[in-house]
């Protein structure tokens, strides 16, 4: 079991048919996750593209997301958290916080995800659109987005198969402005398990 | 009046304060949509910082789109097109129409992204996810999509008002096997217009 510390990211290798699972250690912690092709970074996992293929804005089990070329890269095969994921919105970033008032630097899911990658000695061709897994960002009305508390409990957790050898990245966002990570705005750790 | 070929794409430079009105000439054709700053094209309109700055999947009057760095770069200023628009989609690429059987090329938004810039002498960095003017994805049940034709009328149009000098790019979508451009699944030209 690997932490992956609150407000900060990490990166693992993971082989065409291991399992990640991703586990809500705290509860209603938001974790930002990206995918990329270990044999060429430039392709990664898409969520514009992955909406097409799942037909919808959240997957569910079962669902396959998939990479920019619009291969199958990850393929949501658990998910004992309550299903509610956000494909919606960008990682919170050094902007992000500069416009919510901050005048200092924060923790952000964006450099959290090139920092995980540089411990691996790697760079992102850039920062795709991640899963929000655990991030509770419904839809009312055909149009208006919410920010809503997450509703995974303590424990909980979502498996991830590879369908690709890939570069996984995560971040357990730092965003304590807004509800994002609970009404409590409180930012924890969470972890990852490679699973055979 | 510049005209955006059917099934083609066309890019233009357009100054801080002008208007971009992009008219849909014969109704239901969905236009992709793109917007870099004019100075660094690394920075560019983008849907996932969008969605956030806007609370919202699609844009509505008065709505600002912001870039990758969450600043405003093209304001929704008029509207005569029923208000359906998509940011949730990918732009169609050759991955996509091989999905969906093509054994010979097919053009689609990607390559007329890179087309029209290209005639510009100019190259994106990456293919940003597009602002799918006049598109039609409603989120059902909260999660499911569905693709619909255009509610978008001969002439109707929107104007975009630019925030930054920036390069508008533009592709009046060739996809013809799924009723994104209308039942009868006939591509046609669209048309713009620059105001100052």
């Amino acid at each position: 079991m690997i932490e992956i510390p609150a407000r900060k990211g990490r990166a693992v290798r993971v082989a065409k048919g291991q399992r990640v699972k991703v586990i809500n250690s705290r509860g209603q912690q938001v974790v930002d996750t990206w995918a990329f092709n270990a044999e060429d970074l430039r392709e990664f996992m898409s969520m514009e593209h992955s909406r097409v293929a799942i037909g919808g804005i959240i997957p569910v089990l079962g669902d396959g997301l998939v990479t920019n070329r619009r291969r199958p890269i990850l393929t949501l095969v658990e998910d004992t958290s309550g299903g509610v994921h956000d494909t919606l919105f960008a990682a919170c970033d050094r902007w992000r916080y500069e416009m919510l008032g901050c005048t200092e630097y924060h923790d952000n899911c964006t450099d959290n995800l090139w920092a995980g990658m540089s411990a691996l000695g790697l760079a992102p061709p850039e920062t795709p659109a991640p899963l929000n897994l655990f991030m509770n960002i419904p839809v009312v009305d055909g149009n208006r987005v919410e920010v809503r508390p997450p509703v995974s409990t303590p424990g909980s957790f979502v498996c991830l198969r590879a369908e690709m050898d890939c570069i996984v990245a995560f971040s357990a966002c730092p965003q304590d402005m807004l509800p994002v990570n609970g009404l409590a705005m409180n930012p924890t750790e969470a972890h990852f398990e490679i699973l055979d």
